[in-house]
This record gives structure tokens, sequence and C-alpha cells, in this order.
């Protein structure tokens, strides 16, 4: 099932999207959701992310083939970083380019929504903490990343993750081909099935640390890309 | 004037603390507000933590006793990390000691809290939007911080930033005493007057990397410690 957030005359909805048609759903996904009757047309309405998120954890190395390609060895647990709510971009919107960065660059992630507060949540119980999955870019200020030694600032600019179009909720994370293209050029390519930390082992390796909030994203990491 | 936030019967109110008495605020302190008319004595009540964060800015080495003792040179601009708000205790509350950390640290802070959306803020207009001031101490899992390398989860814990008790609207925050005790021990003593980056070029900088919102809190760094 696709679940879709998005603006209808100002008002924000969540909907079931099948074909081009959204079926609109009585308040938020987060809970027990039943269709509200209401339908309209995928054309006529302005997407937004499919997420409302308090924070972003998201994992640095994660991708077989990329720590291969760099010759990096396998880390022994998931590095943690933040992007912040601010950060948060629409489907078709547009990236704000910092001034003070001369080196803006993508990062396709595979991103996971929370659907419920999680705490100490073992693996095997991770997955009924999911609403699903959909597309991420962690946008990235690399000069400014490697300046500065600590990520935020060149993660944290206003626009730099855009998120959706919308949440599948199912599917088989861990079998997913995972592309990014810049005006039809093709610069990254890789499958979830290289992901180092699994989706339950961040679940539960993030929520050891942190409280994750319905709404809230993780972004796996990134595979190679051909720059 | 002394800016408090607390439950009385599981309703959370704003109030105006004078010595012992709490006059209530009609709605939150983000916008105009009013006085309720009712009051209550400071006793009755359970001290929320006087924010309400999407996020905590943090800034890293930023007072010139420290960078002088640790013989460090000075940073030519504020080094950023992010703390989430599932990090936020309330005054009186406890600290979760993580079972994956063995040398958990305390890091006393002044913390600026944010009234109005603020974006790409000239210094001169800083003090705009800013609500006040108040205690925070930035609890940091020492051993994961430097093993990590980044510094998210190290202090990213559930109830790792302790707040509060409220915030003091007009103070200057440049001339401060800041310490800290443990059971009595100081093991923290400056004076705000040795912030390298003052509070407006903190919101300048923030602000030029990420939009702050109402009751987002910034923390203006941490001074030298006899550990």
């Amino acid at each position: 099932m696709k679940l879709a957030r998005f603006s209808i005359s100002n008002a924000i909805h969540w909907g079931v999207l099948s074909g081009t048609t959204l079926d609109l759903i009585d308040g938020d996904v987060y809970s027990d959701w039943e269709l509200s009757g209401r339908r309209v047309e995928l054309d006529t309405v302005t997407l937004l992310a499919p997420c409302t998120p308090t924070k972003a954890v998201c994992v640095g190395l994660n991708y077989y083939d990329h720590a291969r390609e760099m010759n990096l060895s396998l880390p022994a647990e998931p590095l943690l970083f933040l992007k912040p709510s601010s950060t948060l971009a629409h489907p078709g919107g547009f990236i704000e380019y910092p001034t003070m960065s001369e080196n803006v660059h993508f990062e396709a992630e595979l991103a996971v929504i929370i659907k419920k507060q999680a705490k100490k949540i073992p693996a095997a119980a991770a997955y009924d903490y999911v609403l699903g999955y959909t597309c991420a870019n962690d946008i990235t200020a690399r000069d400014l990343q490697l300046k500065d030694g600590q990520w935020t600032r060149g993660k944290s600019f206003d626009t730099f993750l855009p998120v959706g179009p919308w949440v599948e909720t199912a599917v088989d994370p861990h079998t997913l081909t995972i592309t990014l293209e810049i005006n039809g050029a093709l610069r990254q390519h890789s499958n979830t099935s290289n992901l180092i930390f699994k989706v339950p082992e961040l679940i539960a390796h993030i929520t050891q640390v942190m409280t994750l909030y319905p709404g809230d994203c993780i972004l796996t990491g990134t595979p190679p890309s051909k720059v």
C-alpha cells in the first residue's frame, strides 16, 4: 500500500494511492485509521514529504559495496548522526544552495518511517514500529562536512532532506534497487541487499540510545557514487 | 521576568514567577500573551523544562578560559552539533545512565531559548528572536563521543539535556556566573564573559544554516571542568 501526504487548498491530508487516485484518510497514519470516503486525483494535489519527523537519524557507511570500493573496514556498529526537522524538503521541491558551501553533494538513501513511539526495541520486534519506506536524499555540503569534522553543519541546511514521494508499506526493505540520477545521468546504483546493518538492527541500535517518535525517519546510509 | 513551564493535574501551563507565586499565562510565551488571572504557588506545581524544542543546537569549544587551559587555538567559527528533542529532561528529574557507556559527563551551559522563527538573521537583529536564558546540562557519554568521532550518539541519549528551572528574560547573557556542582563539590566555575562567540553571533551563524523555531534551544558551550 502506498501512503501519501499532500495538501489541497492549504489543508493537509494523508491518503492511500491506487494508480492515480488518492483515497483520503481521516486523521493521520500513525494509529488505526479509516478512509474518509473522499477521493481526489493525484494531479490535483501538492505532494508533501510523507512523514512528520521530530528528527532524522542517519547512519554512516552502511553499504558493503561502498566499503569495498573505498577499501574501508566494516564498522562494528552503526555510526549515527542527525538531520534536524528543519532540513525537510517536499517532493518536486528545490534545494537551497548555501552560499557558504562550494560542494553540495547527493546521497540517495532508503528511509524508514516510524509508526509508533519506540524505545529500546529488540530487533525481533522492530518491524512493528515501521510504517513503511520511502526515498530520501541526504544532501551534504561536503566541504563543510570535512572542514568541521562534525557533520552537523554540512548536513543541516534547510531543504537538505528531500523525502518521498510516498511511503510504501508492503515491501522487503532489503531487496530494493537504489539509484540516483542527475539530469538523466546515473550517479548512484546499488541494491539494499548491500546494507551492512539491516533495518531491524538499526532500529534496535538507535532505540537503545534515543526514543523514536511517530513520523521520525531513519536514513539507512548511501551506496557508492560515480562522481 | 521569570517564565516557568509546569504541570498542574496533567495540564501544562506557562506562568510568570514572582517570589514563590506563579501567575498563569493564557497559551504559550512565543507570541503576545496575557495573564489568565489564575495564580498558584510554586510548590504546588511540577516544573517542566521551560522550552519546547524541535532541536537543541549546540556549540563546541566556546570559552576563552577553556581554550587557554587546553592550549587550543581559538575556533574561526562556531562548531555546531545537535541534540534531538528526545534528550530533554525536566528540572529535578533523573538522568538515565546508558548501559553502553562507562563515562557519563556533565557540561554546564547557558541556554538561549528562541521566541520566534528565525532564518538568516543578522547579529544586529538577533536579540529580537530571543525569549530568554536558562541553565542546561549537555550530558555526554564521553567514551562514546570519542569512540565514534561523530558526537551524536554520545550526546543523544534520552534525558541527556536537563534544562531549567525557568527562563530569565531580562538579563545580560554575557555577564553571568556559571557553575556546576556534584553533591556540593564545585566542578565547573566560570563566567559567560568568557564566551568566544557571543549570543548574537551564534544566532547569526546558526540561522545561516538552519531555521530556528519557537522553543528551540541554543547551548552556548561549556567552561573548563575540574575533573
